[in-house]
Order: C-alpha cells, then structure tokens, then sequence
C-alpha cells in the first residue's frame, strides 16, 4: 500500500492512497496520516480495501496523482530520531571530521526537528552557503505507538510505513556541534521527505531484515552522484526503533532514520552526501576539491524498484537564500 | 498572567487562567496552550482580560484551583530544546564524566523527547534503578512563532511563557551517549512541568536579562537539597532562542530549556541534580557517596517569590519502574 499527504490548507494536509504505479490516488476515510498511525489497528484494513479500490480503477474520488500537489507524508510530526547505520559512513565521517567513533557495538542517533518536514519539491531554505550545505539520502521508517523497552523482534511489527528522507545538514557547523557531545541543533535544519510512504510488504523481498534492500539514486545539479543500496546497514530498523525505544515511549507518528545511506565501494556506487565525496578525496587525493552546495543547486533523489517503478516518489529541491528577519 | 492545563481527556487537556495566589480558575475561550500560542496576538488579550475577572472574582465558571488536575501547561509540544547555560554546572559535569568543555563561548544544546511532558504530580517512569535516576530542576520559555535568523535581541519578545521543569536525566547512560557526538536519546526520558506558565511581566524584577532571578528549590525524599538562583545563567533565554532560531525557524510552543540551575557556590546553596552533588563529592572527598534514585524515591521542585507566593506551583513526583513489555 502506498500513501501520500496532499496539499489542503491544514498543517498536517488530507491523507491519499495512491496507486502502486503513482498515476492515480483517491482521499482516504481518514484524515491524516497522524491519525491513521493513532490507530492502525483499524484504519489499515479499511486503508486497504480503498487501495485495492484505487488498483481497480474504481474508488471514489479517484484523480491522477500529481506529486507537485504532495506535502510530505508527515508535514510534521511529534519525533524524529536519526540514526547513523551505515557503518562506511561512519568511519569516513570520523577521518573527515576528526571525531573519534564511540558507537562501541550500540546504534548512534540523534534527535532532530521534527515539527517541519518540506515538502518533496519544496525549495530548501538556508542561512548562508559558507554553512556548508549538504544533501544526505536516507531511508527512514514510521511506527505506530511503541512501548518503551521493547525488543528488536518486537519493533519489527511496529514499523508500519517506509520513507525516504531528505537529511539537510549544515557541514562547517557540524563538528563543533558534535564535539560538545549535545549533537546538532544548528547544523540539522529540516528535512524533506518523498512523496510516498510505503507499507513494508509493498518492497517485497526487498524488505528484509529490517533493512531495504533497494538503491538510493541521487543526481546533483542533474548528474549522478550516487546510488548506494540500503541493505548494508549495520543495525536493522528494528533495532534502531528498540534502541530509541530503550528508555521511552515513542508515540504514534514517530519516524525513524537510517543516516546517509552508504556502502563500503563508495568509489564506484557513489555516495548520498557531499561530505562523503569529500572525505574519499581527502583519503585519495589529500584534499577535498568538491564543494557544497550553492543557492540554486538542485538535489534529486528516487528509489526505483526491479519492475521499473518508483517506490517512494521523487524528492527534487534546490537550495535558496531564506527571508531576511528583523534583527 | 498565570495559565494552566487541566486534565480533560484529550492530549492537549483543557487550558485555564489562574489566579496569582494559585486559589482559583476558569476555563480559558482558547482550547489549549498550543492554540493559544498559535495565535498570541488575538488570545493574549482575551486572556489577560479573563485573569482580570479571576482576580477579582468574577470569570465565568470560576472555581478552585486543584494541582492534582493539572497536567503540563503543553503535555505535549513540537519541539523541546535543552540548553546547559550554567557553567558552574558545566565545568563540574565535565570533571565528572570526563567530558572536555567544546562550547568555545557559544551556548550548549541539544533537542530533546517533546511529545510527552510529564504533569506535574505524575510518577516518572524508568527501567532501572542500575541507569543512574537523577532530577533535574531547570527553568524554561515557551515561545511563540520565531523566524529563522532572528537576533538575540528581538527574541526577547518572542518569549511568551516562563515554566519550571524537572529534566529527568539517566546519568549511567549519559556520558557514552555523550561521547558519541549525537547528544541524548537514551539517556533523556520525558521531562515534568510545574502546573502553572507565567507571562514574562509576572515575575517582575525577578524577570531581567532574560533570566529568572529567583530560587528553585529542590527537596529530595523530603530533606532539602538545593536552591540555586536562575539568575547564574551564563546566557539569558533569549539568546538560547536566537541560537536555537540561527537556522531555523521556531514553532509556535517551542520549549527552550536553562539546564539545570546551578551556582558557583553550590557547596552552601546546594545543587538542583544528584550529579552536581557527586560531582563536589569527588572534588573534595575523593569519590562520590552520594547514589542516584531508587523506586519509590520522591522529588519536589517549587519556587517562591519574594511576596511568599509558589510561582509556578510545584512538582512532585516519585520514581517507578515502567511496565514490563513483551519481548
């Protein structure tokens, strides 16, 4: 099942199922996505009778799905907790940035904003280029209400959607954020997510091991600048949500996040963020040459399926200057 | 202007004007505090004219005030940023964890569980006793809508609430969460509020600088343990709010936190954390002898005016161990 939030004038939008092929969707019974996560329980069988509707070409209020119309499928929500899964990520990340790796065995994760998430085309606002604007791809999952001190086995069930996301990180100010070992405030503005979320059975074998097993395309400024694959992970999702899990709640809603998807042939898959691409140049060359990004840079990210078809939608933002406030 | 949320079945509760003395109340026109912040230029003066008729007796549906049905003035928010704005709290974590002080002059702070305050009177919550249970007192701001980029200066207006908050912390669990660089999941349960949310101008001179001039006293299993002054604070609220605002813009409800308060002679003045206390311990006597919290431990948090009246009114919860889940 595929769902998407469209544009409606309210904060949290009109929850749509969309067609697996994403040419049409039709409103749900439901509201929002938030308060179809509240109650799963109920709202996921009728969710996909509709979507069997929408399959058929027969469901009430069928149109085309026009993804310019989508907000992300949370515009907001109550917890954002990003994980850092990819192991090559990580190391190259401590050589780049100077930081030691202190993971020892257990998942990293930060938490970040959460009461905005732009939409899969919105422009990307920033400060200042002299931030270091980066892109970062991610998967990311959304639950339904988790206990705290719930088990790997357990969380697995409680990971009800699948998402890509958009991590936007401000790269000259991350490091000194992260040395007061308080993690990032200034250096995580919003992210974005792609249109779709996906329920897990929708990525067939593809889903496996609490991981995706697809790649994560991102093009830059209309180039290919990497397309690494989601499966090598080292922590699955559910053991990502019962690591956020350990201590507290997580209600309804909350999203969970992989960290820049990343694999250890990064020289040839590629990378889903610049920080990456300039690490493997100072490892091979002594130096960063690439840049970050520039006001009116695009970003471009999809995930396609073996059949051909997009999973989760496009995410296609470019980067602009944000309003002046009074000082 | 004092304000309130009542228990009352939904998520947000019910929000109330108070009287000063903490005697009376009546329900608010404005559902909630979120609301209300939502829109505080046209729910301001509504309110203020209904404290009007609490004090002198006469709102509509007046009635006693009764702390036990209070919940969080916002039981639940988008977003909750943590400062750590004492530095003789900071100076005696870092010995005490072995944590080098990064903060270069700007202010520490990381984002933090905000989709569940804990009311007032509520027990807190935990695994174990093994991961180190300690309170926090801090004081806090409530904010309306700031736009990204907005100087420290104009985000003194944007300051609409001051609360009291008791930081729930898990010291085991804190520092190696801290030497990752990512800040706090794990080691930050959800945090309690005192019942009542002042306007600003309540405080009087106490208000200055945007610090809080007066006492928060802690009393652990009924023996006091600490009353140091909010006015220490190394930076006032409103520069945690530009800091939090330098790259993003802030949400209506925004929950931006002093950390714990702290003095440079917390010897006589006592500590508001178990952790400062053992941190003097190991300065002066070798080793901490001081433990953290076990079950059934009780915590209270109140702070007087210099006209003898409870401010915020107060806190006082004990500590349990959290439902068993399935594995």
């Amino acid at each position: 099942m595929k769902l998407a939030t469209l544009r409606s004038g309210e904060p949290d939008g009109r929850l749509f199922v969309v067609a697996r092929d994403l040419s049409a969707c039709a409103p749900a019974p439901v509201a929002t996505l938030q308060a179809a996560l509240e109650s799963w329980q109920e709202a996921e069988p009728v969710l996909r009778a509709l979507a069997a509707a929408v399959e058929a070409g027969q469901a009430p209020g069928l149109r085309p799905f026009r993804p310019e119309e989508a907000l992300a499928p949370l515009p907001r929500a109550w917890q954002w907790l990003d994980g850092s899964a990819f192991a090559s990520h990580g190391a190259l990340m401590a050589k780049v940035f100077g930081i030691s790796d202190h993971a020892e065995g257990r998942p990293l994760m930060y938490q970040g904003l959460s009461h905005r998430f732009l939409a899969p085309s919105e422009p990307a606002p920033f400060r200042s280029e002299a931030d270091g604007i980066d892109f970062e791809g991610e998967f990311g999952v959304i639950t339904d209400a988790v206990p705290a001190g719930t088990a790997p086995e357990a969380a697995l069930a409680h990971i009800r959607l699948v998402v890509m996301i958009n991590d936007w990180s401000l790269r000259v100010l991350g490091p000194r954020e992260m040395k007061t070992g308080f993690g990032w405030v200034q250096a995580k503005p919003a992210c974005a997510m792609a249109p779709i979320a996906v329920t897990p059975d929708e990525l067939g074998e593809a889903w496996n091991g609490g991981r995706v097993h697809l790649p994560l395309t991102v093009d830059w400024n209309g180039a290919r600048f990497g397309a690494p694959l989601g499966g090598a992970m080292g922590f699955g999702f559910h053991e990502l949500v019962a690591h956020a899990a350990a201590t507290r709640d997580l209600c309804a809603g909350t999203i969970i996040g992989s960290g820049t998807v990343s694999n250890e042939n990064y020289r040839e898959i590629g990378s889903s963020c610049i920080a990456e691409r300039r690490g493997i140049e100072m490892l091979d060359e002594g130096a960063a040459r690439t840049g970050y990004m520039r006001f009116g840079d695009r970003v471009r990210m999809e995930t396609v399926a073996p059949d051909g078809r997009s999973v989760f939608g496009v995410i296609e933002q470019h980067v602009v200057p944000f309003a002046a406030t009074p000082a």
